[in-house]
C-alpha cells in the first residue's frame, strides 16, 4: 500500500513550526511496513488543498491529512475532502457529547462554531480525540482511504497510535502484524557495531535489523512481520539473542529508555543514592537525571565545580592536586568523585572534568575528558578523547559518565 | 512571487528526521515578503522527483530544492532537474578547488565520486558552501527560478542567508528591502503583552508587529518593508520606542539573544562572578549558562542541592531553617543563595527551591517556587506559582531566575 501525507496549515508555510506530524506518522507507518512516498504542506486554502487531493488520488492508496479540523473559519480540511469525494458532513453524536462535556467541565457555554468540530464525513470510521475536541476519521471512496487527524501533536499522536494504526493494520489484505523492538547502545560507535553485525544485517529480510545513530547514541531496530504477535516476538527474540551474544555489553536499554531513566531505575532497584561533581558538563548530567520524576529518591545532589576555586573551596579537593596535576587530570577526577560522595553521604558518586572547548584548558586539548566513579569499594577513572562541538562533547561526556555508572551498578549487583 | 520548497530524501519519508529545512527557508522567505504556497517531500527517486518538478512548474515562480547534492548514487537532485529543463551539468572550478583543498587538509586522497559534487547546472549562479563540499546554485529557465541547496542544515542555513537571500532580493521587481527585528520578553505573558500593544498590532501594516509565544518566552517581531535598509531601520526603531515605553521593563534581549547569553554578557560587562544553588531546577540553569563558550570567566560554579541533606551538609544551610520552614521556603531560598555566594566566593548568587511535580513536597503544592538572589548589598527572595508539566515548571523557574538576576545586574549598574 502506498501512502502520502498532506498537512494543512498556513503556520507551516510561514515556518512558524516544523512538520513534525509528518515525521511522526511516517515513522509509525514505516514500522508497520506501509510505504510513504510523499509529504505535502498546503495553507488554509480550499482550492489549493483540493488540487493536492486530486494529485494524490492518482498516486496513493492511503491519503493522510493533518490539521484544519478545528472550529474556526480557517479550518476547512474535512469540508474540502468531502467535496472532492462527493460526500456530505454529518454530526457524530459521540464527538458532540464529548464537546458538550468539555464545556460543562469548564463551566462556560459552548459557542456555536464548536459544533462544527463534531461533524464527520458520512460513512467514516471515527477516531475519538482523548486529548481535545475534534475527532479524527477514516473514510473510503473509490478504493482510496482518506484519514483525517487534528493538527496538535498531543491530540494526533495518541489518536494515531491507539485508533488509526489498528485501523490501518486491519486493512492489510495479508492480515500480518508488524512488531518492532529497539535496542539502545552506548560505548560503541555505529560503524564498529555495524561491522560486528554486518552478516546479520545483510542476511536478514524478516526480521529486518536497522542501525541508526542519533544524539550521540546508536540504536538497532529489529522488525518482524508475521501472522501473530507472539510469533513476531519470538522472531525478534531470536535475533536479539544473537546480537546480545556479540555486543550485549554495550546494550543499556530498550525502546523508550534513556541512559538517565535506566540509571535512575537501576539506582532505585539497588537502593543506592548518587551524587555528582560536574565540571565541563556544567550541570547537564544533573539536569538529565532530575528530568525523571521521582529522581529525588536516589539523587542526593551535585556540584557544578566549574572553576578551580569551586573544586577546592566548595567541593574540598586538595589544592595540592589541582596545582600538581591540573584541574583536568585523572587525580582531580578521582578526588572530585570522592568529595562528592563524602560531602553528600551518597553511596556512589560520578565526576567529570575535561575540556569541552572551544579553547584549551591548562594546555590540555579540547575533548580530553576524565570521568571518576567512587563507590564503597574504591575509585575508578576513565580517560576519553572526544571530538566535535562544545555541545556535542558535553553531551557525549555526560552520556559516557552515566554509562560507566550503569556498568558499575550492574557489576555491583553481580 | 510565488515559491515552493521540495525536499529530496528518503530519510524524511521514513520519519528519521523532520523537514526543518523547509521551516527555516519558509521563515526566511516570509521575512522578505516572498509567499511560500507548498512544501513537498519526495524520496531519492528520479521519476517521482521529476513528477513533482512538472507540477511545480505549473504553479510557482521560484522552486527551491533541498538535499540530494552529495557524492553518492542516491544523490540525484541536480541531474534530475537539469534533465527537466533540458540543460547539462558542468564542473565548477571554485567548488572543485574547495573539494580538493578539503581532502588536502585531511591528508586523504579524494575518491572519484566526490568530483560529482563540483558539478552545477549550466548557466547557474553558484552559492559557495562555506561549511561543506557541495555548492548550492540558482538557475533560470522559462521564467522560473530553480534554487538548489545541500541538505545538512549547518551547510544550508548559512548558504541561504549569505548567498541565496541577496540573490532572491535582487530579483524583486519593486527592489524593496524587508528588515526585521525581534524583541525578547520575559516576566510577561503573551496575552497581557498583546493587551498592552493591541492598538499598535491592529493599527500597523508597515511595520508589522507580530507577537509569538515559544519556550516559555514571548517575542515580538517588527518587520518593515521600504526602499532602503536605513529607512526600514528607522521605521522599526520608531515602533520599538513606543513598545519600549509601554513594556520596556520586560525586554531582556534582541534577535538571537537568549536569557543565558545575555546574562553571561552582562556579568562580563560588570566584571562579576556568579554562583548557583539549584534545587528543583536540578542543574538546568547551570547547564544553560555553561552552554555559552567563555562562561567560565564569570561562572564560579554551583550546587544541585536536590535533597535536604545536600542543602545542609554540602551547601551549609542551617538545619534549623529547613526544619522550621521546610526546604521549599523563602528562608531556605535566601540561605541557599547566601551559602552559594560565600562558599564559592562569588559576587552574586542565585538559588531556586520549589516543587516541579508531579508530587507535592512537604505539603507545598506543585508549582510553588522560591528564587533567592544574594548580592554584596543583601538578599531578595521572589515567590512564584507556576503551572504546567514538570519540565515546563523547571524551564520557567530557570528562566525566571535568570531574569531576576538580569534585573539585579541592570539595577546595580545604574
Amino acid at each position: 500500500m502506498k501512502a502520502e501525507i498532506i498537512a494543512v496549515g498556513t503556520e507551516l508555510l510561514l515556518g512558524q513550526i516544523a512538520n513534525t506530524n509528518a515525521q511522526f506518522i511516517s515513522k509509525k507507518l514505516a514500522e508497520v511496513g506501509i510505504d510513504v512516498l510523499y509529504h505535502s504542506v498546503v495553507g488554509d486554502n480550499a482550492a489549493r488543498l483540493a488540487g493536492l487531493v486530486e494529485t494524490a488520488q492518482q498516486r496513493s492508496d492511503i491519503i493522510i491529512f493533518t490539521g484544519g479540523l478545528g472550529p474556526t473559519k480557517d479550518d476547512l480540511t474535512k469540508e474540502t475532502i468531502a467535496r472532492c469525494m462527493g460526500k456530505t458532513l454529518v454530526e457524530n453524536s459521540e464527538a458532540m457529547e464529548q464537546i458538550l462535556a468539555f464545556f460543562a467541565r469548564r463551566g462556560t457555554p459552548m459557542t456555536e462554531n464548536n459544533r462544527k468540530q463534531a461533524l464527520v464525513i458520512e460513512g467514516s470510521t471515527v477516531f475519538p480525540n482523548d486529548h481535545g475536541m475534534a475527532p479524527g476519521m477514516a473514510v473510503e471512496s473509490s478504493g482510496i482511504r482518506y484519514l483525517l487527524f487534528p493538527g496538535p501533536p498531543k491530540e494526533l499522536n495518541p489518536m494515531f497510535e491507539n485508533y488509526a494504526l489498528p485501523y490501518l493494520l486491519s486493512l492489510s489484505s495479508d492480515s500480518q502484524v508488524v512488531h518492532s523492538k529497539v535496542l539502545r547502545f552506548y560505548g560503541i560507535g555505529e560503524s564498529l557495531l555495524e561491522e560486528k553485525l554486518i552478516d546479520l544485517i545483510d542476511g536478514q529480510s524478516n526480521p529486518t535489523i536497522a542501525p541508526l545513530a542519533n544524539e550521540a547514541e546508536v540504536t538497532i531496530r529489529i522488525t518482524a512481520k508475521t501472522d501473530t504477535t507472539q510469533k513476531a516476538d519470538e522472531m525478534i527474540s531470536e535475533v536479539e539473542k544473537e546480537i546480545e551474544r556479540r555486543v550485549g555489553e554495550f546494550i543499556y536499554g530498550y525502546n523508550q529508555d534513556s541512559l538517565h531513566s535506566v540509571l535512575v531505575g537501576k539506582l532505585k532497584e539497588n537502593g543506592l543514592t548518587l551524587s555528582l561533581a560536574e565540571s565541563c558538563t556544567g550541570g547537564l548530567i544533573s539536569h538529565l537525571i532530575t528530568n525523571i520524576p521521582g529522581s529525588s529518591e536516589v539523587y542526593a545532589g551535585g556540584y557544578v565545580s566549574y572553576t578551580e576555586k569551586a573544586k577546592v573551596q566548595a567541593l574540598g579537593v586538595d589544592p595540592a592536586l589541582t596545582q600538581k596535576y591540573g584541574t583536568v587530570s585523572e587525580e582531580v577526577a578521582s578526588a572530585m568523585a570522592v568529595q562528592a560522595k563524602t560531602n553528600m553521604s551518597a553511596d556512589i558518586a560520578l565526576s567529570v572534568t575535561g575540556v569541552a572547548g572551544p579553547g584549551t584548558v591548562e594546555g590540555k586539548p579540547v575533548g580530553q575528558i576524565f570521568i571518576g566513579v567512587a563507590t564503597a569499594t574504591g575509585e575508578k577513572v576513565y580517560s576519553l578523547k572526544l571530538s566535535g562541538t562544545r555541545e556535542g562533547i558535553q553531551l557525549r561526556a555526560a552520556k559516557y559518565g552515566m554509562y560507566y555508572l550503569l556498568k558499575e551498578l550492574v557489576n555491583e549487583r553481580n
